[in-house]
């Protein structure tokens, strides 16, 4: 049997990475890094080993400063020595008119390549059992500090 | 088609978080934190960044003496400065006259609010392909060391 | 309705944990660890409350200098202390003549007990959409700075 998308959503997320001096702004954290590294600098290497927690904004579009409707909560690392990739676990917790319930990704991102494809592997609310693919792009970056991510969701199963 | 409900258990789990003095009865521990946390103290701000592994003992009643069916095993981190919210990603390993087989969950646990709906993203043995969600909620807490969640897991998918 | 495997791979993957010696041929850190331990040592205690990044080749047959088909990608933790035992969230990523795509797998994988299965969660490419479980065991280890891991994967949906 074919597999038929049922939902598709774009969606944007933004990370301000906590830095030693942006506490107030920031959305995420270094948590853990690898022995050469540290806690407020992503470290050399390609960042391999870091670890970061983030509970960054949601928008429709890809301005940090629109109305959020949701917040992307849960971790980043870095694992690749190499090449800049990362792997991800984490929810969007979606709370507007347009949506309400949580959709759960997880997997590896490796964020220099074309297709950036990771598994949507839950979902609650309005998103229930949801699986898919979330197809990844790095929208905007600054530096090691900022970087925004869209986020093209396809669902195959929807109820 | 509309979801129907296949399976329902209800569980507790029992969180003891390592402190500095409580290494024979811990059942978690701190094992990344942002630049301003520490180890052995959940940090400031909601304790965003903090990270801790644990196995707790797992039993059918909200009694941490209770003769446990098995162990909640994995990680959960706290994602929000301005409010309590966590994330996790554990599995329980079960393993009773009962059941015998594993379900792991993935997703955000803001606990603070009335719903909190994780996912159940897979599980083996009895559970073998288990989808669904599970509804958790904070049974009991004392202070910031032990905590017991009352896990109502519905799934949609058994076989 | 009683499931039927509609796919098996069996395949490889080799793990050199970062000693403080060995950076070069490292393909895995520890990022995080109790108070009681530190980044270049598994610590004591069954190594609880260890998390560690890998990024390790994946290969065909159990030889660590075979060509690689792929990687392993994401990270484990240790997490009991009475025993040998961890939590994994990762995943393979395959980009061979044979397999393009990738696996995402997460669970608990209780090392030292005969059956040691966990949960595949989702996949993209030649994997969309999969679900499954994976058997996992130690083909071989030296001291505590390389693993090898068999995982005999049995998908259950396949498109």
């Amino acid at each position: 049997v074919p597999l038929k998308p049922c939902r598709n959503l774009v969606l944007y997320f933004h990370d301000i990475l906590y830095n030693g001096k942006n506490a107030k702004n920031a959305t995420s954290a270094i948590v853990g890094a690898p022995q050469w590294g540290n806690l407020t600098t992503l470290t050399v290497n390609n960042h391999f080993g870091d670890l970061a927690v983030f509970d960054d904004p949601i928008t429709l579009d890809n301005n940090l400063h629109s109305r959020p409707v949701g917040r992307a909560q849960g971790f980043y690392l870095y694992d690749m020595k190499n090449t800049f990739s990362s792997w991800l676990g984490f929810t969007f917790v979606l709370n507007s008119t347009d949506y309400r319930g949580t959709i759960t990704f997880g997997g590896a991102d490796p964020i220099l390549t074309k297709y950036r494809e990771i598994s949507v592997v839950g979902g609650t609310g309005d998103f229930l059992m949801a699986r898919g693919i979330a197809n990844v792009s790095t929208d905007a970056f600054e530096g090691d500090v900022y970087f925004r991510l869209r986020v093209n969701i396809t669902l195959y199963e929807c109820y």
